[in-house]
């Protein structure tokens, strides 16, 4: 970028914000290359210990088809689970969940109790007609896009600073027998940041459900990305819902990609044994076994839980600024602006701005004719669509950090350009 | 392995071998240890030149959902398609085909003309009722198994010494729409080393379909793996489909797998434009992009065809020995037996043995008795079943070329003794 950074002061308004013509892609919460520079050892000497595995097996060959038995327990103690409930997968816990919603389409899932040598699988999902899951809102834009490609239904649910809207989700769940799923991020919820509180999770682990083979797709994204002092945390899902008596109703997914390298980590499930099991049967025809030189590297270079906590709060020294500067810039611009608010999240990777009801289609629309790329609003909703026109999704992890700051300006001053063309009051 | 070699001679019989204790698995197509470490440069120095691609992109972040440019060019040049018809993938072919397949199932395939903006893209193969995949046969055990659990009916149709028998491939694509593809590999197929003919890859491109969404899966696995001075090739089957009007008829696979690591290489799919449209839609949900640090490696190793040419030499100069040292065992021990034959391999990783009608599957069981074990009687054929109980599958690429001498030996007496209990002439 080559604008002159010292109009971004009090000044700035939306002309001059277009005048400086920045080019900015801010749609997407990349990390930045200082945060991939902190895995720098991942090329440098993860491997010159050689490619065999702790048990001397070569990893450069075929097979472990569940992945690494070191790298499972990697995920073991990353995630709290025992190291035969966890699959280590490729580079991708989209992947995963995509994989695993088509394999439940394909060849249903495991329920009810296993009777003796039978499966006690349901029928194919796709085989039990117009099937839906329950997606809180805002929520994540590529779980909702697997549900689209994939035909299943959509059901939006008001999502809250602690969760979901828990009386909707039980209702749906206990009353409609096509609802079988349902998408959650437990902690640091994109893009709101919510954290699931303790009752949340029992509550979902607990309900009822019409659906014998209901499933919690549970996306542990942000378990280590923290930007405060307090490492928050989410109860154990998968003990909560086998205690509850729904050992099947949970599907765990996470990844390395946002600690290590975005797009060349590893990515874990974990699951009850019996889910764990159909993953195994379902996936083994579809490989020989994931890139197990990869995952090497990352059990030498990550090594344990207390290393990796050590990587984060790195990562945290890097993304804490850029976020504290989105929230001082919507301070500065924005707080006096009625029915405008935001939050100023704890852990993960997004801000989400609220613009008043009907101005968030617009304000992307001005940013991005002053050459900043944001998320297209309604992303977070279902099918695209935010009813308000009010959500917009800040990704502010990947620029430097004076471009965050003028980017939020950006933002600041598209939004209030937004309101005026509405003649709407903005102080 | 801890037994002396020199019992391996004219004098072994069954109970001798079995005195041995052989602990030897030879029931897959697996490098050995030699071949692995002729790519010890993917680990010594290729990313020394940094995590960057040639147009800058940071190898190490999300993106590129279709593969790093350099890879997909490399695979272009291998395949000899252009760069745009080719994905790059992650390290596993076979992935590549099981989803391929999947995404049939679940959202159909481009179909007849594009219309205008219209997608021209058939029912979800799911919704089509039962279908069926045609399976030369003895074939590749891991296709019928996408099969077997994806629910599509497998019918074998026989496999000749230049591919598949035409006359009865055309009959039923012509006769039956429920038939939506056919699996083929067309050069040094698995496991008999068949080479399809020039003139069985015109009529494969050409014959009527009933199903107008049919298609060819063409696994070109060995499409690098000479072992005789002759560097055998089929025909240009995108080039000859589209010749014949029928340019979505094939998707063709291929891998670095048995170029570089067996685990950890690169797969491509190549394919007419729409069909590489379709895949893009479909795994663009799934995928935020393959591991494109991976690709760099192996874009910088490989580098071109004359490099990927030269490590293949050394590759067959470690894998010829050892096919010829099967052949010379069972030259000496089993070419006068009534109804015994066996094939000498141009290229691939497999020689197919024949029993006698009614002795594969037992000479299987007493090498496995033994400690040699030997891909499972009827593997090659679809559901596992061999009508005749006479092929045998020998893998000889991963045991040393003199545990490889002694397998063979193994198998042999193995299989004469079979032919004892049985009561049949052995010479």
């Amino acid at each position: 970028m080559s604008m002159n950074l010292d109009v971004a002061s009090v000044d700035l308004n939306y002309e001059r914000f277009r005048q400086l013509r920045m080019r900015l892609d801010m749609s997407r919460g990349k990390p930045s290359p200082e945060q991939l520079d902190l895995s720098q050892g991942l090329f440098d000497a993860a491997l010159d210990e050689g490619y065999r595995a702790r048990d001397g097996f070569d990893c450069r060959n075929y097979g472990l088809a569940s992945g690494l038995p070191e790298a499972r327990e990697l995920g073991a103690e990353l995630l709290e689970v025992p190291a035969a409930q966890v699959i280590a997968g490729g580079n991708s816990s989209l992947e995963l969940m995509h994989d695993a919603l088509a394999f439940a389409l394909l060849h249903g899932v495991p329920v009810g109790e296993a009777k003796g040598q039978g499966e006690g699988r349901s029928a194919p999902w796709r085989a039990q007609g117009a099937i839906a899951f329950l997606c809180p809102s805002p929520g994540y834009d590529r779980h909702f896009a697997i549900c689209e490609a994939l035909g299943v239904r959509m059901i939006a649910v008001p999502m809250r600073e602690d969760g979901p809207d828990m009386d909707a989700v039980e209702a749906l769940v206990r009353e409609d027998a096509s609802v079988k799923g349902m998408w959650c991020m437990p902690l640091y919820s994109n893009p709101t940041g919510a954290i699931y509180a303790d009752e949340v999770v029992r509550r979902l682990a607990a309900m009822p459900a019409a659906a014998p083979d209901f499933r919690l797709f549970w996306d542990d994204a942000y378990r280590f990305h923290h930007l405060t002092d307090e490492r928050h945390a989410t109860p154990d899902v998968i003990e909560a819902c086998a205690a509850a008596g729904h050992a099947e109703r949970v599907l765990m997914f996470a990844s390395l990609s946002k600690v290590t390298f975005a797009g060349g980590a590893l990515a874990w499930l974990a699951a009850s044994p019996r889910n764990v099991a159909w993953w195994q049967r379902c996936a083994a025809v579809r490989t020989i076994g994931p890139d197990k030189l990869n995952q090497l590297r990352h059990v030498r270079f990550v090594r344990d839980r207390a290393a990796l906590e050590a990587l984060m709060a790195r990562h945290r020294a890097l993304l804490a600024p850029k976020f504290a500067a989105v929230d001082e810039v919507f301070r500065a611009r924005l707080a006096h602006v009625p029915q405008v608010r935001w939050n100023v999240p704890r852990g993960g990777y997004f801000t989400s701005l609220y613009a008043p009801p009907g101005c968030a289609r617009r304000t992307v629309e001005l940013a991005g004719e002053a050459g900043l790329v944001l998320t297209p609003a309604g992303a977070a909703f279902p099918y695209g669509v935010d009813s308000e026109d009010s959500h917009l999704r800040i990704a502010p992890s990947f620029p430097a950090l004076e471009e965050v700051r003028l980017a939020a300006e950006g933002i600041a001053v598209s939004l209030l350009r937004a309101l005026e063309e509405r003649g709407m009051s903005v102080r």
